[in-house]
């Protein structure tokens, strides 16, 4: 079945969305973008990924394309004209198409671009990776400066999944100047005891939404959280790891690099954070 | 007058020249271009780009869109449907359409996306600021590693653009580790006496299909080429300094953050080289 998506107001069969190609998304990468989940017809930490939105708007001096309502509508129509029980909803702003290409920023005449459409992932909450775990490799960060924004310059991180894929593996975590920074589209955690270690928020990494849920409910749940970089080395010493995105939720990791971390089964920790996001989420859905 | 552009294999009126939602260029800057000058009505450097065109497709695996005759007939007929005598074809493949989103990249059944433009410029040759030189300010190189790849990236460039444009001056450059990398879109030079000192190539800077050109010229009209980074400081006290790139060929740069280069005009070695390359490449043009 054709989905229905979202371009510029209008809702559309997926083969008819089309963006010009002045689209500055597509000369320039001048974008971003927001991953939010579905779980039983409803949007998970949607305020969050909005809060997010216009701070990458903002960083990069993009105009809003529409109000914070109107996004929510939009979610929502989405969801019902696609069915979506499980699944994510991916949205896209560009700064939109001049009608020539320039590395100049085109005046305020020119309206944001705003699209988005459904994927429809049945069993998401309910995941077979997440009881096996994901298995990683380490790859050099090679990505720009400023990865606190939500750009769709995206294709590094996708040349990251193709390495994992190569390698076998599910994923990559980037290291730079000997710390892990994130992995390829989550953020990257140890567990040590009663400690959860992840590093700490700057322009190294994206400020992961699901991670600021995550790292609240385990303050909650009397887990100790420490922000800081770790080392492949000490990743693969720990007693668990894992990763956390929209769309993946809690995702244990149970070998870096080919040494199994802990056991090398998904740790309590992990599964345990995972369970109480799921369950916090769905009860604060919208 | 509407511009007929090039989209897939169709000749259109530019307002109807659109590619998918789903295209990876538009989803994920999974893509790379060329810039091609065109000057009385024929192309400059053309085999050099097509070069590099295939070095940027093969170090990301992306297959060609098609042949370099069926490249070369299409630029040509660009050229003739849009009457350009003086201007810039833009060339742009991405990893194509595959349908949906995802970091994974398709199968070798989504075929790539080729789009292409003309830019009508009817004095590029006799550019009023080649005559008074571009002001310059520098700003830190955060892009990704591999600028070596012509990617559609070029978020960060804009911006830099933009830092100039606020700055009230005509261009960026990078500053990495204390030394220049290279312009917005450009490659960077400084000349000492006799010597043209230019950066290396390396992963930190574009390999400029004018910078090959010029740097060929150079070495024939008996200047002396260093290759090797240069500082912001040893620029401001050098004798000249200029950019290359296809679409400026030699433009000289007589201010570098607030700092008069030499006579504060454009000097005599940058005016030379850039008259050497519009004749030979006018001799050469396709």
């Amino acid at each position: 079945m054709s989905r229905t998506v979202y371009v510029n107001g209008d809702y559309l069969p997926e083969a008819e969305a089309k963006v010009s190609i002045f689209d500055r998304g597509f000369l320039m990468a001048d974008g971003v973008y927001e991953v939010t989940s579905v779980l039983g017809g409803k949007l998970i930490d949607f305020d969050g990924h909005l809060k997010r939105l216009h701070r990458s708007l903002g960083e990069l001096g993009i105009a809003a394309p529409c109000s914070d309502d109107d996004l929510l509508a939009m979610h929502r129509a989405l969801i019902e004209k696609n069915a979506i029980d499980e699944g994510m909803i991916y949205l896209q702003v560009t700064r939109g198409n001049p009608g020539d290409r320039s590395f100049v920023f085109p005046d305020a005449s020119v309206k944001p671009t705003l699209i988005a459409f459904t994927q429809n992932i049945p069993n998401l909450a309910d995941a077979p990776a997440a009881k096996t775990g994901f298995k990683v490799i380490s790859i050099p960060d090679i990505r720009w400066g400023r990865r606190d924004i939500k750009t769709v310059q995206l294709l590094y991180p996708s040349m990251g999944k193709m390495m994992a894929k190569k390698a076998g593996v599910d994923d990559s975590w980037f290291v730079e100047d000997g710390a892990v920074t994130e992995g390829t589209s989550n953020n990257a955690y140890i567990v040590k005891g009663n400690k959860i270690i992840t590093r700490q928020l700057t322009s190294d990494i994206l400020h992961g939404i699901t991670r600021a849920s995550v790292l609240r409910f385990a303050a909650e749940a009397q887990f100790e959280v420490e922000e800081r970089p770790f080392t492949i080395a000490e990743a693969q010493a720990a007693d668990e790891a894992f990763s956390t995105a929209a769309s993946i939720f809690v995702m244990p990791v149970v070998e870096i690099d080919g040494a199994a971390i802990g056991t090398g089964k998904p740790g309590p920790v992990a599964t345990r954070l995972r369970e109480i996001y799921l369950d916090e989420m769905r009860k604060a859905a919208l």
